[in-house]
Parts: C-alpha cells; structure tokens; sequence
C-alpha cells in the first residue's frame, strides 16, 4: 500500500510513517457510511448538534500541545502561529454551535393560509435542511483554521452534514490525528461512524468530487486546482454545488493624505500584512497603490529586510514562488524595491520576501500580468500621478477577497468614489487596517467574484457559511405533529421565525 | 431581418407580424446598457426599489384586459386561467415591494470590534448587494407568471438587478408588449433604460448566458435545454450561477385508509390536477401511487373523459407529449385506464388526456423509463401491494419539485416514514392536497433535488427567490458616513439586523 508522507520544511526530511491512500473501495466505503449517517444527523437536535460541536472544540484544545509539535513539522509554520490557529480553530466551532443554539440558521418560516391571496395560499412552513455528504478539501496554508476540523468542517456539521476531509498531501499525519480525534468524539456522543472521516492521496480528491454519495464540495486552494474540480462537480450527471476559495490579489490603496499623516506606520504595516505567515494567506495584500513620490522605497527595503526568512509549505509552493516572482521582476517596467537572498545554504523550502513596484500607467497597460496572485512573500507598489489615474487603474481589476483603503478623515481623494469603484469587486472591504486576519463571525464574508471564488453568493468563514449546506424544503398543510420541530406551532425550539411575512422573536 | 412569429395553437395561425430577432450588436448594446445601469439600480433605496415594483404591477393590472386575448392566440390557453395568472403575476410584484420595505432582503449583520475573540475581531458589517445584470429566460407554460415581468424578473428588480428577459419563441408579441409597458415605467421613474430590456431569437439565449456583462440566469423550462445552457454558464472564463427549474415527476402517494375515507373525491382532485392547464404544469403529479384493489379506475375513466380537450402550447411540445405517451404506453408493464381521442378534427395542437397504470413492482424494475417527466396532460398509477413495497419504490424516486401524500389522522401507513423518505428528495411536501397551484408566498419553495433544478439552494417562486441574485459584502471599520445606508448607526432605513449575533427588530 502506498502512502502519504509530509515533510519538514525546514529540514527536508520525512515526517512519520505516512498514511496509506485511500483505496477507490475505502472511498466507496466511507461516502456509504456518510450516506447512512445523514438521515441521523439531519434529525439531530439543536442541542445535540452543538454538544457535536462544542465536543470537537474541546478535544482540539486539549489535543492542541500535542498537535502544534507536529504542525510545526509538517508545515514549518511558527509555533505562535500554530497556537493561535489551533485557538482560532476551536473558537469558530463553539461559535458555530452558539448560531446553531440561536437557530436563524434554519431560516423557518410559516406562512397561515389566505384565501384572499392571488393565488390563494395554503398553509406552508418553509426551512432548510441539510443537503447531505459534504466533501471538504484542507487547505496547506490553515494545517487547523482550514483543514481538517476548520471553517469548512464547523459550518457543514453545524448545518446537520456528514463531512468527508480530502487531506492534503502537505500535512498527512496531523489529518490523521485530527480525524481520529473527531471519530472519538463523534464515537462518544453515540453518533454514526460516518457523521466524518477523511481520504487520502491526490487521486482521491478528484474521484470524491465524482462519488454519487457526495452532494457539496468546499475548497480552499490554487485557481488551477480548483477551477478543475469544479468543472468535475459540474460535468456530474446530477451536478452538486462546488465552493472554491481559489486565492486573491487584494488591492489596497493609500491616499496622498495617508501617506502624508502616517507614511512609515503604513509602511510598517504593509510590510508586516504582506510577509505574515510568509506570504502564505489568501488576503495577502499583493498590491499597493501609493502616491507617486511617497518616499518610502528607503524604509520599505528596511522592513522587508528586517523580516525573517521562513521555509515555505511545500516544495511545489516554494517554486511557484520563485517563478511567479521571475516573472513579476521580469516584466520591462517593474524595479526592485528590496529582494535579500533567502538564508542562504539553508536545506529545505527557505524564501525571502521581495518588493517590486512599477507606475500606474505600466501597470495598467499590463494589468493581466501584473495582477497575477504570487503566493508568498512577495508584493507589488503601483504608483499613481492622480486621483484620475487612480481610479482608472483600480477600474481594471478583477474581483477579489479584499480591497483597502488608507485614508485621512478630511482626505483630498474622492474617498467614497474609491470604495463605489472597490465594493463592486470585492467580499471585503477594509479601511485603516490590512486584509490578513479574517475574523470568524457573524459578519464576516470571505469570498467574492471571479476569479477568486467559484461561487460570489457565499462565503467560507463565519456563521454564514453554513447556507452552503442548507437546502429549503416547504412543508404544506402538514399536520403539526409529522412537522420538523423548528416549524411547529408553539415554536418548541424557541427560535426567531418569520410569521406571515413579520419576523417574530422568541 | 427574420423576425420571431408566434402562432395560435387553437388554428395553427401566424399571430401578428413578429418580432425582430435580436443581433449580436443589438445584444451588446441591451447588456451595455444592463452594465450601465447596474450601479444606478443598486444604489436605489428601498423605497424606490419599492416603487418600481408596484408601478410594473399597477401598469400590468391596468393593461391586462388588453394582454389576455393577444395571451390566448399565442398560447392557447383559456381566459380565466391568464386572467388569474396576471393576477397572480401583479401579486408577486407586489409581495416583493413589502419584502424590500420590510428589509430583511438584504441580511444586514452588524459585529462591533471584540478584542477577545480568536482573532481579535475588528468592527464588522455585512449585508447583501446585487450581483449585476441578470438573464431571465422566459417559459412557455406561464405566459405572464414565468416570463417577461413573473417572478424571475420580479426578483432580480427587487433585488436591485437589471434584467434582460430573453423571450420565449411561443409568445413574442406578448412579450413585447409588456416589455414595452415594463420600460415606460422605468422611464416614467427616471431610472436608467437598461433596467430592462428583452431579446428574441433562438441563437440570443446562448448568446447572452455566455456574453460577459450578464452576472446570472434564471431559466423556467426542459430538462435538456436547461443544461445545455447550465453548461455553458459553468464553462465561461468567469462561470455565473445558472438556476435552472427543469421540470418534475411530482409523486403522489394514497394510502388505503385515505381511499377507503374519499376515494372519489381524491379521483377528482388527481384527474383535476393532472390535467389543470392541459398537465402543462412542472407541478403536474406525473405518479399517483394507489393502494393494488383500489377499485377506481372505472370513476377515473369517466373523469378523464369529462376533461375537454384543448390544444398544447406549441407544436413541439404536442409532439415530446405524443412520444411521451406512446413511449409509456409501449413499456410491457402498462396498461391504460383512459385514453379518449382528442377532438377529431381540429387543426392546432389539440391533445387529449390519458391515464396509465403499472404495478410497484413492475415500475420499480423499469423505474428510469416510468419516471420521466411527460409533459402534457398525462399521468401514471403505481399500485403497491404492501406498505414496505411502497417505502422501497419511494426510495428508489429521483428529486422532484413536490411530494404529496394522502392520509388520514389515523392511518394504517406509517406516514412519518413515507414523510421522511420523501423530504430528502423535494423542494415541497403536501398534505391532502394537490401539487399545482404554486402559491407566492414567503414559506414558498419551488425547486428541489436534481434533476428538477440545476442548483437545489434556492427557489424561483416566492419571496426568498430573491438571494439568488444576491452576494454579500463586508465593511470593515469603514466610517458611518461612507457605509451604505442599511449598515449604519441608527439604522436609518429601519429594517431588521443583526447586531453582535442578536436579531434586533427595528
């Protein structure tokens, strides 16, 4: 049997024994046994389904000591990191299983009978239920926050959905131990085996995508990869909805003004925002309009200078890297703001971040190019000579997660043309601050158009990413006592519904 | 310039002198003009939103009088039945005007900063904006409801997108009246004229789902055409969600203490159903599973002999309906209750109603061939001998749009286990009654499982159509004055929110 081993980015060496591929038998087996736990699942109480959640966050915190080690290993991520991505991890699931108590998620909805209506109206309570087998693809850049027990994980066992984990190839042995701890815990509640397992093995992504069983997918990962798997789900002869959360070049602007009230603190932050996590987030800030004449190139290759070189997650993602920042230097009009050579003689995925900028003219002239997601440390300055030549080149972008603006709260930039040109393009929009550290919550959107996601309606982290795996059934004229608790009379579950069009509070 | 022409399926006769197909430059310069007019529509308070609805509901009450007979030479159908559907097509545009006064639409959620959470959480507000033009392709069976201003348009307008209705080629004059009537509105309010347009000609639909301003589809008709055109919105550069509403089988499900209870009364409900606007209905209960000995078939026969025959709405869907009945009819396992003549004689696409039986045991083993939606006024009666053999055949049913069961409040069948098998795979469940008639409600759900829709998430009737046109955003400390109204302190438009995971009411 053939297996997947991670290795230590900072050594090179293996990690651990490996764990076997998962066989087209295995995986036939495992979608059968999430198959039959749905129906279980799908009936679960509220309580019930928080106990699940809340069950796995405890058992994270307490298994967390023993997993950063091994994270630390497999990822080369820092231990602070780590610490908090594990506390990040746990607190989205009890964040979860607050929204699942409170009951919104459901969405109910009963409207009484109205003759008067035009067609007349019978009695129809409406809610959603869960959609069935979910496949989740971990992602290398999260090995906790968007992997195994991560957002995609918490939002579709919070909806009532059994959770298949596709691992990723880059930390095998933490999915391993992850999943053997979330089987306990699911073991100890009485649950079905199959409420989540995870496969393993690069062929065993694709051919989950194409299971009959399976009937949602959540990605997080490469534009390439993903864009392939969603063509997959969608070929299907019965397709299923396929979420990919595919990378992003963020944009941030900063005014004249910014500049002029608090250029090195600005400076200081960008430096930090692009480097974090060695470059390695989805919100990674990739390019940043400033001024022309800002005066920063000095301080910028200071702090690039200053940060310290880090081994990337895996090899493929280290050359990547070095080519995509090739080909950025390459391009007749960028210059080198700062580029240290990576610790040198170091074994190992070791990059050092670099800085390039170029003007607003060339950048736009060469926009596709230039506005290529690179993941890692690296960014790109666009200088701008006018708030015209500005807002020109923001025009050209495509979509992405996040766009940021630096201004002043008396600012001689047309600030709310700015943000008119960026929210049409983006999930978030963020102003004085920097797109990395995406906050699980009720309000946050992590998504948006083409092509950063394969679906703009939704979003992968905080409470609403549940309406993923949710799917309304209508109930009509059925009598109370065959009716889903959450539509009954009497509102046994205590949950905000909408009654004839008002919604009522508990 | 080839125009499209509509023909009255009572004579087989042009009706009026066409309409002009639509050119690729002239499809450009309507989905220019959708582009062109997006922001202005989105940046529409709800009160104007509001206004738009209700002044396309009042124009097409006040011009109804004058549609409904051009409606009947295109269509064939009867005069109450359009009367009724424009109605019902001016009730829907109203319900939308309250749903967008009400508020909730747009999902605003308000998260001030918590330094506690895990991340520290910055302040966050979230709310839901429209995705940019929209495609609606009009149906063939609801010449008011499902076309030109029904409820996909009705949706997108409330959701503050521009529509483009691509126009069914079975009624092209209808549609361009109430286009026209729907842009003197627009005009009449002073919004921008590329807030709804239509275009015409087969080669236009294809066109304009792969045209790279339109932002979504909405599309009311056959399984086939259906995913032709889901395949070429996934296959863009930049895919664009395609909600597709496809038609279904819609299983009905009697149990012996109901026939013992209402046998006749339940015979003319099912024939009245089946049959209601010539079975030309995706609610039609193409399956009616009876008791074996339910000793009706002589009171069905003469029912379905009473229906009076009326033409099919155009000549390719008489023709898919006479292969559809052989093809049942030629299965070994069938025999016919009914099969009266159609009116000799008459020119047109007159079809006369048939009604076909099997046992469950003889459909279960040719289950593909038995299940397939035949459009038209035509259905099947599958007698189950046992209770088990129903649950079994059940289960062996594909998504529908409804589900509908016939019991009594003491019944021998374990009705929560028929429930139970049957919600996982509908949009709709139905007690004691009939499944068309599609109420416009809040609690309304059309849609389902595959294969009845291309995206089983959403509905295409009702109030919450509406978040199919909808993606959400996020402002992160961005100051008051430059949040849009939903999201600002004091709420201002006073509308529903959700502030730190609490539903407020305003």
């Amino acid at each position: 049997v053939s297996t997947v081993v991670g290795h230590d980015p900072r050594t090179g060496q293996p990690v651990g024994g490996g764990v076997p591929h998962t066989s087209p038998a295995d995986l036939d087996q495992i979608v059968a046994a999430a198959t039959a736990a749905a129906p279980r699942l799908a009936a679960l109480g509220p309580v019930d389904r928080a106990r699940l959640l809340t069950g796995l966050a405890d058992a994270l915190d307490v298994a967390g000591e023993d997993l950063v080690p091994l994270a630390m290993a497999e990822t080369g991520l820092g231990r602070p990191r780590l610490v908090g991505e594990v506390a990040r991890t746990s607190f989205q699931l009890r964040l979860m299983a607050t929204a699942v108590l409170e009951g919104s998620l459901v969405e109910a909805v009963l409207d009484s009978a109205d003759p008067t209506a035009a067609p007349p109206r019978p009695d129809l309570r409406r809610m959603l239920v869960p959609i069935g087998p979910v496949l989740v693809f971990s992602a290398s850049n999260f090995p906790f926050a968007f992997s195994t027990l991560g957002g995609d994980t918490a939002s579709a066992l919070a909806a009532g959905c059994p959770v298949v984990v596709k691992a990723h190839e880059g930390h095998p042995e933490l999915t391993a131990r992850c999943t053997a701890l979330a089987r306990d815990v699911v073991s100890d509640l009485g649950l079905p085996s199959g409420t989540f397992d995870a496969v393993y093995g690069v062929e065993s992504g694709p051919a989950a995508v194409q299971h009959p069983g399976i009937r949602a997918c959540g990605f997080t990962g490469s534009a390439r990869g993903g864009r392939a798997l969603f063509d997959l789900a969608n070929q299907r002869p019965d397709p299923i909805p396929f979420y990919g959360e595919l990378g992003s070049i963020n944009p941030t602007v900063v005014t004249p003004a910014a500049i002029a009230a608090r250029g090195e603190e600005i400076a200081a932050g960008y430096v930090g925002s692009f480097t974090l996590g060695n470059g390695q987030f989805c919100t990674k800030p990739g390019l940043l309009f400033l001024p022309a004449g800002h005066g920063l190139d000095g301080r910028l290759r200071e702090l690039v200078g200053e940060v310290e070189s880090a081994p990337m997650l895996t090899e493929r993602v280290r050359a990547a890297f070095d080519t995509g920042v090739g080909s950025l230097a390459d391009r007749p009009s960028v210059r080198v703001i700062a580029a240290p050579e990576a610790s040198p003689g170091r074994p190992g995925q070791w990059a050092a971040p670099s800085l390039l900028a170029t003007s607003a003219a060339q950048w736009s002239s060469d926009v596709e190019a230039l506005s290529q997601e690179c993941f890692g440390p690296v960014s790109l300055v666009v200088e701008y000579e006018s708030p015209g030549e500005l807002v020109a080149a923001l025009s050209l972008l495509e979509g992405s997660l996040t766009a940021t603006v630096h201004a002043e709260p008396v600012d001689g930039l047309p600030v709310a043309d700015l943000l008119a040109v960026l929210d049409r393009k983006v999930g978030r929009v963020i102003w004085n601050g920097w797109p990395t550290g995406v906050a699980v919550a009720w309000a946050m959107q992590h998504g948006g158009p083409h092509p950063v996601t394969t679906n703009a309606l939704h979003t992968s982290v905080g409470v609403t990413a549940t309406r993923r795996w949710l799917r309304p059934v209508t109930y009509q004229s059925v009598p109370d006592a065959l009716l889903p608790p959450a539509l009954r009379e009497g509102n046994p579950l205590g949950i905000p519904r909408r009654v004839d069009g008002v919604l009522v509070l508990p």
